[in-house]
């Protein structure tokens, strides 16, 4: 897979993608990570991108011109499946659909920043446009990151332990059981007996049951 | 405010704290992100801060031990709001949890990584558990950025006009209207003729009708 992030700041993606598992997806050659930095493509000399709103109002907007002459030279280059633009009132991001962007080939993630990007932008060259949340952030790369991060630890090779992944939260609609580790006891804060016991089924049963009881309590909209 | 993440990857959020808007309000003394490196509280030689799950199964845990020696640290040098931990089976994220937590004057902040923290850790140590959203990720950094990135925007004196923080989607239940930048017209694709008319009534009637159009389309659940 290969992913193109496009953006006014890409020294806020560099150590995201210089550790932990994307680090290791990246050096393993399963995934290329691009960052375009957006003033490259600007054309006139102060290297600009942003301009005031049409209209007025607080907030500057980012033009399209350049994001048009970033997108044309990737597209130019290979084909990609998506052109998705972070933004907080696109598709809200949900396991789903990280399993379903985790078979694509290629995609290009742009980021927005300031106040958005101009409409003509998404109406024109955007495929999908993508919210991680009902909250607003200062940029859009932070955002990227987190689509990316989903997206490639779930392919194949990228965990150590492909296991781990399905028996995550979410990938069977239920929250996670509660998990321990040694010491058995710490403080006088005990692990329950039965995950001592070495009764693999008794260990399942209760594992079931705190996972439906936690969903239940925590997240019942899951359950639905 | 002073934020301290508690983290096995201190390195991954090193960029994002030092670009952008976190940095200015970093550089302005309005905010204070300390990192903290869990493998510094292990008590083993080799550095450790998890270990296999009790019951079996894929993933590791983060043990109690380090985690607690840094809170209890942390919690001797001055008095914490809340103590944080990122996972996703916590409350999700939204814009009234960050408006209210960008009051707060000192925060920690636990990323889980691997399988999650041992369960002991939740139980005495954390009065807040937050989810960024219904998907995983490879450990909580991204999202412990994401947080302190949607809290210190809102502090007052971080972005440099602060109507712009108000008008962001979601601050008044609406998603923000269309917006647009020069040039009027390029490639025949143009802006709409009210946002270039100067008349201000029209234009703050387009903007609303817009708002509210574009969320009851994309998000009726914001208008209930």
């Amino acid at each position: 897979m290969r992913i193109d992030i496009i953006t006014v700041l890409p020294e806020l993606l560099r150590s995201p993608f210089e550790a932990s598992i994307l680090k290791r997806a990246i050096d393993k050659g399963i995934v290329q990570v691009h960052l375009h930095n957006l003033r490259d493509y600007s054309t006139n000399k102060q290297k600009n991108v942003d301009d005031y709103q049409f209209g007025g109002g607080a907030g500057m907007v980012m033009m399209i011109e350049p994001i048009d002459a970033c997108i044309t030279k990737l597209k130019s280059e290979r084909e990609y499946d998506e052109v998705i633009y972070m933004t907080p009132d696109g598709d809200t991001l949900n396991q789903k659909m990280a399993n379903r962007m985790s078979l694509l080939e290629n995609i290009i993630i742009l980021c927005g920043h300031y106040k958005g990007v101009d409409q003509r932008v998404r109406d024109q060259f955007i495929t999908k446009e993508i919210s991680i949340g009902d909250f607003v952030l200062s940029g859009g790369e932070l955002a990227a990151a987190v689509v990316a991060d989903s997206i490639i630890r779930l392919i194949p090779g990228v965990l150590s332990n492909e296991t781990s992944a399905l028996t995550d939260s979410f990938q069977d609609n239920l929250l996670s059981p509660p998990i321990y580790t040694r010491p058995a006891e710490y403080k006088g804060w005990k692990v329950p007996d039965v995950l001592l016991s070495g009764n693999f089924a008794h260990i399942d049963k209760w594992r079931e049951d705190m996972a439906m009881e936690h969903t239940k309590t925590r997240r019942p909209d899951l359950l639905e």
